[in-house]
């Protein structure tokens, strides 16, 4: 039986494909952070390159993919779609596991899918440098390394928690000749000012974005990159789903559920949104599974409403679900998923009833990665281990009702930095993570906790 | 351009290739360590699995896998041959490299190519569990997931210097449901006698392998597996070779020089055997390019001679290079090269003109490796990177000469679990180590230190 699906090279999708015409209602409008008016274009060209604001707001239903990008592209994909027979076995479920392996990319995860496209648009037009913020690490190895492709200067302020957890993804960055700051940083008035609120701060996502927007408005040619959350980054992720979809139809099987981590929800958004276009043209019913961890539940949990992306209010308002932007999630290892708001596209089809959120804690999205790494030979990232917890429970509930079903996962990267976290779990020091909002009976008081 | 070539799923090999009748001079037979006789294969019987005696000493051609070895290198076979543009550009040099990537195994190297077959081969004997022992811990990683895959007891005697340097290698192990000792331990007697001559020890492969024997000599239902060296184990890394062949052709080049690291030489046979045979046939030359470190020298310094295995003196003399089976070279990082002794077959093929080795420093090894990741976007692995630097070298030959060649890079693994020595590499504090042997006047003394 063929368990790996490869694609031939020349089938790599030459477009990727945009969601916003094919949306049940129109996304908002990002805001002004200072006059909250909807945002001009223009006034967004100050931070990203112009082709990545013309995608933001584009109306087109599919993009070219550029040359350059395709050839860098072609150093790792197509990546392979992998039916998980052995996890199946394990399982003893009659469903039919697949996941699409992002984890073989040259800096392992789904990341660089976005960084290259990003990177190559600045080089256009003429910037010297990027600046951006990383919660594990994976985005920031990723820009390092499509910045340093295209030969331009990269600084990355990593948030402290992930920066102390996890030296050697510091290392990658710094191999590929990026600047690495923990955040918060000395670098930035953001940096400081949190600083001084609290000295032994573990950091956050909204945190870092305001320090690496703060160096990129304020760095000679130097422009802000964001690896999630934003409608392009959502775009070039779909290269993973358009590809899926071939390879799904190569092993002769439609998927009955997807099930994609969310953090930003750019790895969700990649695989999902081409599945969710063939869902809506057939009509053929198909879940959409978000799965976030239990301590950081912006989907769950969190309102539906304009909020900044950042937590010193400097970056446009965006309508998604949030946990308000000075959120500060406790320092679980699954750093990416770590950020208080959600991409508006993600939020959207949350809200229509489109994509169903969950949550997990650490401890049995670990148990879990144990169990695939163990059946499959791979070790999952702590992210990606909260699709495969998800996963495992759709396939055990299939067992127990007896039931077939074919589950598509989002396997959005390795987890070889992350070893040390597999390590205190198998010795028994990993804990579940708690806000003090839900211990004190914050906003988050009474969140179920799943395992 | 196409610079990937992955070949077709259904083009993995379904054959090994033996070697051993095709050999310029016939290999001389491993010896009784006690009688100093030539070995029966029963006498191994009690160490390895029967179809590895078997092979051992095979003068068959071709050697069928089993089906589910072929099953379980589906997961990650075949393995990408890619063309280096980005280092070609890089290096401006008129050369063609080329590297197999071994790098996207379940472990990141090649060393599940014979962990698979060996835990098969010793489940069809009703072998309950395997001991073995680790350099870099690659060799370890690989067979506690192949032992995982049949569901065997797996033991790991770390050399003592990798354990301290590469946690998260042994987090992985364990991971895979292996117990793991540095090594020396406490939990044999050739352990014991090495901590009490010196507490201090970073160990040896040598030594470890005495402790690995030991364990499975004493424990019951255990066997003994070796991840190079030995002529059964070069034979399933044939697959690697076997594969690029046929990936050359798609290329439409045939390589001038082929260049693989040697520890014990199973990634260097694995790559060069079946080139050496079509060369043999097509009297086209090709030169065979053996790397390994300068303060590991066994090809380039050492005497060819029977000599120990192990530094207990417990398995068969082997005639092959060798710096004494008491040899402890320094701790450098390329774990995985700091073996006393060689591959009978590589011996033989240096020996007899064939193979031509070469030394290296670790320091200008690691400057190589960090072109070769920034201009390839791939982390080589440390022993890798002496292969990656030979290669280099060879192209800015080329360069200064104005002629065109083909290289082909064995690319054994990546660096992910490494990433401690590159941040010690790209911060200055990481030295060439010297041996005592090479400074006080020893059997190295006037070594050349190449670099």
């Amino acid at each position: 039986m063929q368990t790996t699906f490869t694609l031939n090279p020349f089938d790599l999708p030459k477009r990727w494909y945009n969601v916003l015409p094919d949306l049940p209602t129109p996304l908002d409008p990002p805001l002004h952070p200072g006059t909250r008016e909807p945002l001009e274009p223009e006034a967004l060209s100050g931070l990203f390159a112009r082709e990545c604001v013309r995608q933001e707001m584009s109306s087109d239903r599919w993009i070219d993919i550029p040359a350059p990008v395709l050839e860098a592209y072609r150093r790792w994909r197509p990546t392979p779609l992998v039916r998980a027979v052995h996890l199946e076995r394990a399982l003893e479920t009659p469903a039919h596991i697949y996941f699409k392996y992002e984890g073989a990319s040259p800096t392992g995860s789904h990341k660089t899918n976005t960084a290259v496209p990003q990177a190559y648009y600045n080089k256009l037009d003429g910037t010297r440098a990027l600046a951006t913020e990383t919660g594990a690490g994976q985005w920031g190895s990723a820009l390092s390394f499509a910045c340093q492709l295209f030969g331009m200067d990269c600084t990355v302020f990593m948030v402290r928690s992930s920066f102390d957890q996890k030296p050697y993804r510091k290392a990658m960055m710094k191999l590929f000749g990026a600047r690495v700051h923990a955040s918060p940083s000395t670098e930035t008035q953001a940096g400081r000012d949190a600083l001084a609120r609290d000295p032994e701060t573990s950091g956050s996502l909204g945190l870092a974005i305001s320090e690496a927007v703060e160096a990129a408005l304020s760095g000679q040619g130097t422009k802000y990159s964001l690896g999630s959350v934003l409608n392009h980054v959502l775009l070039h992720q779909t290269v993973i789903g358009l590809e899926a979809e071939l390879q799904m139809q190569e092993a002769g099987e439609a998927p009955d559920e997807i099930i994609a981590c969310v953090g930003g929800g750019s790895n969700f958004g990649g695989l999902v949104l081409p599945f969710y276009r063939a869902a809506r043209e057939s009509r053929r019913p198909t879940r959409f599974v978000a799965v976030e961890p239990s301590v950081c539940p912006s989907l769950t949990k969190g309102e539906f409403r304009y909020d900044f992306g950042d937590m010193a209010k400097t970056t446009p308002l965006l309508r998604m679900h949030t946990l308000g932007h000075d959120y500060m999630p406790p320092p679980i290892h699954a750093g990416g998923l770590r950020y208080h708001g959600m991409a508006p596209i993600v939020s959207r089809l949350v809200a229509d009833g489109v994509v169903e959120p969950v949550a997990y804690d650490q401890l049995c999205v670990f148990e879990s990665a144990v169990l695939f790494a163990r059946a499959e030979g791979i070790v999952p990232a702590p992210e990606t281990a909260h699709a495969v917890h998800a996963a495992i429970e759709s396939a055990r509930e299939c067992a127990r009702a007896g039931t077939q079903k074919t589950i598509l996962i989002g396997f959005s990267g390795h987890g070889h930095f992350d070893m040390g976290a597999y390590a205190a779990y198998l010795s028994g020091e990993l804990e579940n993570a708690r806000t003090s909002a839900v211990q004190a009976g914050g906003p988050l008081a009474g969140a179920r906790l799943y395992c």
